[in-house]
């Protein structure tokens, strides 16, 4: 590590700060992210991200929220005015094994110059449509094609990478299975 | 089903047509999905999402990329520009789950008159930040709460719900574990 206190594009000085102290109290570093939708037509629906939780608090550094659509393309009964849900989940994806590498690379003093991703899910629609049970409905398989430049050794960027994937949120989301509970409420307002 | 070729939004014509052409030769419902990313900075980085596959050809209906930024809140080192992956990933199970409802209730011939969702997912940054290796990295459970009206009763409502978790790809893909695998490639051209 330089003595640098940005590097890579992050603050080393508050990450080792954070990391410091998430060991001292490792309850802070319970995070709770959230995000409220609602159906407009078809297969329209748009998305508010704000508030969240984590280090024993709401953060409540958003002014505003950030506002996602989801549509389908005409082949999937939509009229494109965005990207798809599936397509979604590999920008997340791709994101998120993005920033690990990157924060693993600043933590052992590994410059990154580039990085690149191409991503492919394979999804059998039989599965949606319940048209074959043996068929699951989420994605087959995903692929992640990363190219990238940085200033250690072709073995260091295959241990790094494997790394990033072993310790990415979003990565282990995917490759684990994670309960997702589902629960019909009644709102008293419009909104939920 | 009403003889209205639009309902819920959706076109009930070439949804029917779709079901049964999948019906008829399986391997049209197989779809592959991309995105590619660049890393900007730190937290930051960026999606383009075109092309697809399905339906056995290559989609050509988007014009132009949709374009989305990953980015982080200053407690995660960020600036705050977009949400962040697992944000991203809510966001997109929100979407999944909606159109998933909003299509199955449309082939049982259910008006939905409102669907809105509220989202919570738990993340242990233990994982992410390799302090403890007894935390999984990914979400620990996700939940999502449904506000729904529609012209049924709430045991079909529930059951509607449920179903609609068990097929939709994105809230399968959480489920289940899928393979993600991660690869290493050299590229000649700046871009993936």
């Amino acid at each position: 590590m330089t003595d640098t206190k940005i590097f890579n594009g992050l603050n080393t000085v508050q990450m080792t700060e954070t990391v410091a102290a998430i060991k001292n109290q490792p309850q802070i570093g319970a995070f709770q992210f959230r995000a409220k939708n609602k159906w407009i037509d078809g297969g329209l629906n748009r998305s508010e991200i704000q508030g969240f939780y984590g280090a024993g608090q709401e953060d409540t550094s958003r002014a505003k929220p950030f506002v996602y659509t989801n549509s389908e393309p005409p082949l999937l009964l939509g009229g494109n005015e965005a990207a798809n849900a599936g397509e979604f989940l590999l920008h997340a994806l791709a994101g998120c094994i993005t920033t690990t590498f990157v924060l693993h690379a600043t933590a052992r003093g590994i410059r990154v110059d580039e990085v690149s991703t191409s991503l492919e899910g394979d999804v059998d629609l039989q599965g949606l449509l319940d048209l074959d049970k043996s068929v699951s409905p989420g994605f087959e398989a995903i692929r992640v094609k990363m190219n990238v430049k940085a200033d250690c050794s072709d073995e260091q960027l295959d241990e790094l990478l494997a790394f990033a994937g072993e310790h990415s949120p979003v990565t282990q989301t995917i490759r684990r299975p994670v309960p997702v509970r589902l629960e019909r409420v009644t709102s008293k307002s419009e909104s939920a």
